[in-house]
């Protein structure tokens, strides 16, 4: 048993099942909103350069709500795992993968990274040719099939390179990533997404430099780390939006030096944000999938060297909100994927300014609960009650 | 009498008209689309801060074009100087005027840089936030009144500060660059607008390094600049793509690797782009003014890392065709104005680099003529037979 602040779980492996398919419990959507069934499944062992995971612990993100509710019609493939943010143990690894072993702690990622095509060894991008997110994805890279089985022998499918909702997942080895024993697994969870990619998108993206003015556009989990990113940068001023007021408390105790919600307000949000800051912040950030939300963070930065980094998804037909000519007013627009990290070469650097308090995660799990009750936990984030709910497997 | 190359001008300043107002030929706008009258008008001494400018030589760009045939109905202003590329010789310096003097060889600037905002000592931007383009502005920015007066008394409105259709005319200071006296003036009218627009796109906002592969979108003076600029760069690959085939014969004289009609294609010119180069070009530049072309353009740009730079004006109500997804993908976009460089600061270097031959000028001056007949070069650049028609005053 291994034991981390207050946490304790068992962190032993068995070597029996090596080779072997395994039957444990997992979480497997159905269809479109339908409650998630906790039932047995059988896993396969690992294939060449994959690796199988023994989750201890995984969360839920908007990104699992929207595949659970089938937002997308191109992604409503069933039955299915979901879920992406986890944290757990290497329990075998396959056929020519070197760099983690059995007993590895790693962190699954949705977004990969191979580190031998054009796209890992550019610094440019952190966009693998092979292993990037990919949404419509729902089997294996290898050989598109699927490593979860039903108990009556019916495939399973895979997300987003991880389905964490599964007490055993097979992940391509380019999608985990090894961390730091000592780094507190339970919250390393975080690192799979949300806060890796609110806090990325401040580091990685805008470079945020202390002294410069941020506001952040939707205080979820994302928003949210994006407030920890600035803070930990240094920033001077840090504004946050959300027309969800009770949201001001959690987003002081992180950071923010100032809130809005924008439907008390007698003008447009941009212009309160001008006033405020003589003309707009530095760098603006869009963390609620909304156009219309996005277009005012836009407007929020300053003219001439405004920023704005859009991290939202976007699920609508509708086109960017924004004419060509606004273009010339020095005010920029770029999209981040995973706080524009590659996971493999950095989040280990990551998890360690984590443990050593440079970033600091205490605030985004709000509710623990047994995996059993992951049904409970869809409900808590859908209603806006919980930023990360822990599962225990 | 000055000589330089194949021209002679009379370079002699007379300090004569120093503090008096100056009866002398422009070319006055009465109304979208009529012809241009070359007649008699007064100019006013310059006031505080301003200098009065010689015009020996001037040249007509798009930008005129537009604002002559009154396409935004919000600068329908008249009687109107238009004209904005240009060079000269200081005739007189305003109250305060310090680094100009009479006799200065000047290029004039519709973005002007006063050296002391924040915007200007941004590294970020080239916005002056006092005499930045405008092209609503119609008067001088000290005391909103015209400098200009027809023989009858009636004020003749500016244009984007500089209106240079006009034997002197009076610029703001900030508005007014100094350039080396050996750089061959006629040519240094490019510098004013075209040719540093496009040029400066290459080298400020994108910083095109060698080796790497651009698309140039609308091969114009400012789609030709971006050629150079790639070709001074060391580019590998200058794909040039025009709906007119001519295009091609003075892309292939500047500098371009490919040329691409999108009318002989059997598929998206992006698609075509995307095979030629392995996946996309490094950069594209949008120098049409065509929001479908801004799509292609888009497209045409590598995943990961690809940069798109609006040149192109939109006049336009449409909004920008791209979904918001698509910018996860690792294209930007960015617009550039004045090709990003801060005038007063940078162009002496630019215009050395002219001198030196780092730069080529000789490909965009395909025509000249006597200012009085000013209105058939309006004619050659609406039928598309010029890049520049050189007017000399």
């Amino acid at each position: 048993m291994g034991s981390l602040g207050s946490y304790t779980y068992n962190n032993s492996i068995s070597t029996d099942t090596i080779g072997r398919v395994i039957t444990c419990k997992a979480a497997v959507a159905y269809g479109p909103g339908q409650p998630l069934v906790v039932e047995e499944i059988r896993v396969d062992p690992p294939q060449k350069m994959e690796v199988r995971i023994r989750v201890l612990f995984t969360s839920i993100c908007h990104t699992d709500l929207s595949a659970w509710l089938g937002e997308n019609e191109a992604q409503r493939v069933y039955p299915r795992i979901l879920g992406h943010e986890a944290s757990g143990l290497v329990e075998s690894v396959g056929e020519g993968v070197k760099e983690l072993e059995v007993g590895d702690h790693v962190v699954p990622i949705f977004n990969g990274e191979c580190q031998k095509c054009g796209h890992c060894k550019s610094e440019k991008t952190n966009l693998c040719e092979k292993y990037r997110v990919n949404p419509l994805k729902s089997t294996m890279s290898s050989d598109g099939k699927c490593r979860f089985w039903t108990e009556d022998g019916k495939p399973v499918y895979h997300f987003l390179n991880t389905s964490t909702f599964s007490e055993y997942t097979v992940l391509d080895s380019a999608c985990a990533v090894k961390i730091d024993p000592i780094a507190p697994l339970e919250k390393m969870t975080l690192l799979s997404c949300g806060v890796s990619t609110g806090l990325g998108a401040v580091w990685n993206t805008a470079n945020v430099k202390a002294g410069e003015t941020v506001a952040v556009f939707g205080l979820g989990a994302v928003g949210l780390a994006v407030v920890e990113g600035a803070r930990a940068r240094g920033a001077s001023r840090i504004i946050g939006v959300d027309i969800n007021s009770n949201k001001r408390i959690k987003g002081l105790a992180i950071g923010i030096t100032d809130f809005i919600n924008p439907n008390e307000l007698d003008k447009p949000v941009h212009e309160k944000i001008r006033e405020m800051t003589g003309g707009g912040v530095h760098y603006s950030f869009e963390c609620a999938g909304n156009l219309d939300v996005l277009r005012e963070a836009f407007l929020s930065t300053h003219d001439g060297w405004g920023l704005t980094v859009i991290l939202g998804i976007h699920p609508t037909p509708r086109l960017l909100p924004l004419h060509p000519m606004e273009l010339f007013d020095g005010r920029r627009m770029v999209g981040s994927v995973f706080g524009d990290f590659k996971g493999k070469s950095q989040l280990p650097h990551f998890a360690n300014q984590c443990i050593k308090g440079v970033v600091k995660l205490d605030e985004f799990i709000t509710h623990e609960m047994p995996f059993s009750k992951i049904n409970e936990a869809l409900k808590l984030l859908i209603e806006g009650k919980s930023l990360r709910c822990l599962l225990h497997l």
